[in-house]
């Protein structure tokens, strides 16, 4: 009897907390659709800012004026920490066009990709050779390829429903394509756009020339789907046709920026940190909506909703809006370093880098033990059609904090739009929906409060788990 | 031993059943997203045909249209099935502003409502009345509506997940507004748009006057929410400031139309039918590609997509699509009607009817013991990001069909976007992404696949379930 008495009032302590675990995620998730933030200020950071690329004006301004936001929600600290950060520019717009016979030309539209070096002042003008991947490369070797622009026209693969998975195989021609190349003694790279859709916006992204030498490093540019299209079938026509682009980006000196953090400190264990970031750096093309500003604004929305919500953190909550994702991860690196040398105890990041779309879930990056216990969290996610716990990878920013004693986890929104935009001149704030990335913010601030409440090694004793 | 082996052999079965399955649903999605036919369709439809508003000569195009298409894809019938019905039309282009004192205005954003009349040629000016309910009318009494226009301002309720729930919550206002403000002496009706967003569309949508006289039947109008938001705001500022607007639509007589009708006949029980639609009228401000473009040609693609994966079905399979679901439901009738006089039995419907967004999952509308059934087949679409399987209701058009032997159910998309862009200007192709079209139209035939495969009657026996 009295062992029945004592499992019953465990069953009962177990189904209050549940409960009260239900009804905060209610009010996180009521706060952020009905009196959330995280919409206003990616207007103004997209709209009165604009695109932020790493040692740019905007993104000076950007880190002020997340800075002080941040100020207003009378959080318990909000610093800058300093990062040094590269400076690539695009300079005067590129331009391309197909020559399919001399003086009758086709224009068509390009990017310069991120870290390439300019065309010279007058540009380039050369036969074309089409290939699908890197392999290729080997296959045709120098005779075939020397001299002339090598054209990656690799698309993403269409029937992958995670539209990363068909980013992740086809981003090497865009980061390895000019290096590669090179070493053939190429002229140029033409890159087709990692978009899923076809249309008319190159999409930048970063390169690499890696420790190639100088000799060897050609310009590399990325061209739209419709245009690749169009060369494709151009070069099928004629193999003689040619293609002439210019471009006139550089490289400039590294330049001081900032990491912006905000921190309200935890009530029992300020000693313990959980991060939740996105980056506040982004291409130039666009105005950075997507990628990333909704996953800043979603972080910052995440400490005010924890306020709002009446939530008062037992550990060390910080919103980390991470400096130079894009073209170095000089940010994500130096918060890392800085919270190693501080001996700072990290036991949870969550990064949101994948859009500001209706979101469906997270990935874990963490032990089989630890994600079995995460996993009995996912009931209370239902009513907001959370759906996706998997392991996986996190983000960018937040990879170099990985160590045995903390975990990982990136949002996923809903990804089949995201490549329709990224990097692109279409990423821009008309293309978020407020509803979806409010959602997303209340999916992350619940999950902070879970992680918060119940840390992960002592999940088992306080909550209903399905191990 | 012999049972023992006997239940290995079925074992077997089950997982070699389970895999042909699996293969033929990644066969189904792989088709619909690298060779799919939906979108093409729907840019014809939305595009070069338009708003397709009941008895207008656009109707009758894609009545055209899509019997042709449908002709094209080699199906063993295809048919019109004649249905008379309603014919409204706008007339010239509606016309409102509130008047703040004598030849002060400020013009606002409204669409006269579906079946509503005309206003006097010179228009109506009044003193308004704000409520936010159609109760609020009997509190407030004849005396202080009379000779007024009633401005119902009922919000949709933003911190509900499943935007048709808010949608359900606010729909009374535009559909028996008039009706009941009438009944007061009211002179006219103006209604928010039911749109979560605040933007300057008005949404248009269906009303209904009842039994009212023609003496209380008064004119009834959405305003976009920005000049809802305006409204109440000078309201509050004078309560004595008037409204004028003029509409100029009416009711014509019923004509002629048709539901379009394409069939695959079952291999083994060509008597038994399973049923894919949506509704091939629209309103008349946007092109109807969300409501219900996407609908019609997904479903036509159900058929397609079965074919293209060599899957022939056992059951006779049907692509209706629709006239007048809007403002009637007389083509979801008729084809009951004539079901029901031809003594046809139908086993499964499934409409798609709540946008071209990225599905989600499926409602149910059926018996507990068939609903446990189908959940057996859930983890099928987990590759596929499907997750979620409800009872609820199914679609309008489907709905006159509902008896004890068919299984009901309604595609479930992402509904976060819908209803802003739901009857009104900007529901238009370029709001429809590609992919995302596409996995509806798969997730449509995976399920008609299933449902033709193993029926409802016989599931238990041929596939795992976890009842």
């Amino acid at each position: 009897m009295r062992n029945i008495l004592f499992l019953l009032s465990i069953l009962v302590s177990i189904s209050v907390t549940a409960q009260e675990d239900a009804d905060n995620i209610k009010k996180i998730y009521s706060t952020s659709l009905t009196n959330g933030k995280s919409y206003e200020w990616l207007d103004h950071l997209s709209n009165q800012i604009g695109g932020r690329l790493s040692g740019s004006l905007n993104a000076e301004k950007a880190v002020e004026y997340t800075k002080e936001e941040l100020e207003k929600l009378g959080l318990d600290k909000v610093w800058l920490q300093p990062v040094m950060v590269p400076r690539w520019v695009r300079g005067a717009p590129e331009f391309a066009y197909i020559e399919t016979s001399p003086g009758k030309t086709t224009s068509v539209n390009i990017c310069a990709l991120g870290g390439s070096i300019a065309t010279p002042s007058g540009g380039i003008k050369a036969n074309v050779v089409e290939v699908k991947s890197l392999d290729e490369l080997e296959t045709l070797g120098k005779e075939k390829i020397e001299g002339k622009i090598v054209f990656f026209n690799r698309p993403m693969q269409a029937d992958l429903i995670n539209t990363f998975e068909a980013y992740g195989g086809c981003v090497d021609q865009r980061y390895a394509g000019a290096r590669e190349a090179g070493k053939f003694g190429a002229v140029g790279v033409i890159v087709r756009s990692v978009n899923l859709r076809l249309d008319d916006y190159p999409h930048t992204g970063s390169m690499s020339y890696g420790d190639l030498p100088n000799s060897q490093r050609i310009p590399s540019a990325a061209i739209s789907t419709n245009d690749a299209e169009l060369l494709s079938n151009m070069l099928g026509l004629n193999k003689d046709i040619k293609f002439y682009f210019s471009q006139h980006c550089q490289q400039l000196k590294d330049v001081q920026s900032y990491n912006v953090i905000g921190e309200i400190t935890g009530s029992e264990f300020p000693n313990e940190y959980i991060i939740v970031g996105g980056h506040l750096d982004s291409w130039d093309l666009g105005d950075g909506s997507h990628d990333d500003g909704a996953g800043c604004v979603q972080s910052m929305d995440v400490l005010r909703l924890l306020k709002e919500s009446g939530i008062k953190p037992k550990r060390s909550i910080r919103v980390v809006l991470f400096m130079n994702e894009e073209n170095g991860l000089r940010g994500g690196r130096k918060y890392a370093e800085v919270a190693k040398a501080k001996g700072e105890k990290h036991v949870f990041a969550l990064e949101s880098d994948s859009g500001g779309f209706t979101p469906r879930g997270f990935t874990f990056d963490c032990s089989d033990a630890v994600f079995n216990k995460v996993l009995g969290w996912k009931e209370l996610f239902k009513p907001y059609l959370i759906h996706y716990f998997e392991k996986g990878g996190s983000g960018a920013d937040i990879g170099p904090l990985k160590d045995d004693n903390i975990v990982l986890a990136g949002l996923r929104p809903d990804s089949q739009r995201y490549f329709d935009h990224h990097h692109a001149a279409n990423d821009t704030f008309e293309h978020v929906n407020k509803r979806e990335l409010e959602l997303g913010a209340a999916t992350m601030t619940a999950l902070v409060y879970l992680f918060d409440k119940y840390g992960t090694e002592t999940i088992t004793d306080k909550t209903e788990l399905k191990d």
